[in-house]
């Protein structure tokens, strides 16, 4: 359920963009209680002049490679989760892509269960 | 009000694609009491690379043929609304496009009245 | 924290763009207590067929000009800051690239404080 989109500048190839995704998918799993399959992610690249994050806020040093990721999902994780989720994002892009940790952004959106459909037009996680 | 985001995968002609959009427009207005011209809607096609829904959560079979539809609107809408409304756009989707009930993925973010402005730097919507 | 989404038809050059963000950014300056440097923007262009406005809703007249505003910031502005905002993004557009008033929409979806991380996977606003 959680839907995913990820923007980031011009210039890296397929691979790089989907294990930007794979990461997102397992610190999910790992940190917020995601099924598995439930993966649903868009992935854009920008040109420079379309692409605008500050180089400094809050001094953290980003570059060009920064990556802006943004999250809906289900309304209801604790703080500590979101927290460990965010290490995990960053850990995991760290790890796999050499991406700085300072270039990882991250924005969550939170909505209701039944603000969802999957498929066949009917509203899977609804209260019954 | 309702601020309409759709995402499929590349390979569709603009028709089609208007399509969608029409198809969702006519659910809005008959299933969420959306008025008369109340129509914003952004389409991106995305790589097969760039557009990763999983082919199999929850049991449901997606293609490539996925469409993901994204819509920003008012909260307030009940749960049945929200349903009827899932049920009429893979309806029409399914009768206007041929398009197989398992593709058409909704996701709802709800937000306050005062959140638009339409034009004119005002807030036609917010309490007076 | 803002993060924003700017969709426009395909035909402005770079710098009309980068003035839109330069607008939004001031005006978030001046009426939402949005610290300085704080600017994270993805501005995308649509082709005519993937833009859809309304030309008329609201009494409104609008054109191919219009631009799509769309930001994700922290809940808890109240009703006339969110009007100054509005009002401040239209007059600057208008002052800077002679955009018609009625061809800016823009629309708010507010989260909570802990629902960001800019940069080393860290909560940098959430409660402590």
């Amino acid at each position: 359920m959680p839907f995913v989109r990820i923007d980031l500048m011009l210039g890296k190839d397929a691979t790089y963009r989907t294990t930007i995704g794979d990461v997102v998918y397992e610190a999910m799993r790992r940190t917020l209680d995601v099924p598995e399959n439930d993966r649903f992610q868009v992935i854009a690249e920008r040109g420079a002049s379309d692409f605008i994050v500050d180089r400094t806020y809050m001094g953290i040093e980003r570059t060009d490679d920064c990556v802006v990721i943004q999250i809906t999902l289900n309304e209801g994780r604790d703080v500590a989760k979101k927290k460990a989720f965010y290490k995990a994002v960053a850990d995991g892009l760290h790890e796999r892509l050499k991406l700085r940790r300072e270039d990882v952004f991250i924005n969550l959106v939170e909505v209701k269960k039944e603000n969802w459909s999957f498929g066949n037009g009917e509203a899977q996680y609804a209260p019954q």
